[in-house]
């Protein structure tokens, strides 16, 4: 695939659809895949499809389409979801213990290898299989097992404490579950998922449809 | 708060933050907010600020700010977070038992009230007290219920299927947990969460940062 660094951020949301389309033309045994037939399935410009396959490198045949086990091997290591990536898990409140509950991530290639929180109650329990342990180890933890990716579910008023903390251990990607804004330092990116944000545009939808009616 | 319609997408996003300062300074004490603190607390742009201010309809008095506890309510109303919406949710895999699981919902208003399955070993159970039914009675429930928001977390392959049948029920808000397109008539709106495409752009982003190192 290309140089990571030359590949638009909407064209990289798009890959992980557009990788499930492909694997499942390969389950139905099919050799290749067409750009119109993914942009048909997809709902997507034609345009858009095409600049995202091209992206991969992979070279398509006039009138046969792009070979789609060729496909899928370029988008899965140009995601880095072709090997597994370790992650750890701060804060096992509600959402916490949802995410560590979730069993999909691991086909995203991301294995969350431990969890941290203050609660005595929770440090030395697992949840699916993964041990809770004692935030105030959490340095020491994540160094010893070079841990690169931390998932940051803790209450928004301590989440910067704990984002300065995690980077100071070697964190450098933070997928925020919080609703706070953080500040990190150069080298270090932030990917947040905002819930209530999500919610309050459906809400908003919903209220606006109502008054149009 | 301004009429639904005139209100802009980014500005309700926002919302959910402001809203969070908001009664952090109400329950601090503070009878007042002015824009320019919440500006420098959300480091956001102190015109956005103001134009999100503007559009709750509440009147700032000079060198005081604005009514904290009149914003919060304006918010929550325009929101429709002062009263709980009922919604009903499909699908009890990893994604489906996470959310039944995440006791988070209820501050936003949303109150999952039934959750359908088609595994026979599921129904009858219940996850956090929200009982698990037989996909086969969502229609007459939802219609006995009078519910409006579906949440999706059914396997990508019937993800069109499961959200026809919700629609011809009656849901007119759907909250999109899978990584589907869905198509829906003119009267519905979907707002899709894809963690998939979230955890591509961390890793993609992590790659662009050690390609630069």
């Amino acid at each position: 695939m290309s140089d990571v660094n030359s590949v638009a951020l909407p064209t990289v949301r798009r890959l992980p659809l557009m990788l499930r389309h492909i694997q499942e033309h390969i389950a139905a045994g099919d050799g290749f895949v067409s750009s119109s037939l993914l942009a048909k399935e997809l709902q997507m410009d034609p345009i858009l499809v095409r600049k995202a396959l091209a992206a991969t490198g992979v070279v398509g045949i006039p009138r046969l389409g792009f070979p789609a086990r060729e496909l899928e091997r370029s988008i899965l290591a140009f995601l880095g979801w072709d090997s597994m990536t370790d992650a750890v898990l701060c804060g096992v409140g509600n959402m916490g213990r949802a995410l560590l509950g979730y069993q999909g991530f691991e086909q995203y290639g991301l294995r969350i290898v431990a969890a941290f929180d203050i609660d005595p109650d929770l440090i030395g329990k697992r949840i699916n299989r993964i041990e809770v342990h004692a935030m105030r180890r959490m340095k020491q933890l994540i160094q010893k097992m070079t841990v690169r990716i931390g998932i940051l579910t803790v209450p928004a008023d301590v989440a910067q404490a704990v984002v300065d903390a995690m980077i100071s251990a070697g964190i450098c990607g933070v997928w925020n579950f919080t609703p706070s804004k953080l500040i990190v330092p150069d080298g270090v990116v932030v990917q947040r998922v905002d819930l209530a944000s999500s919610l309050a545009v459906l809400s908003h939808k919903l209220a606006a449809l109502s008054a149009k009616q």
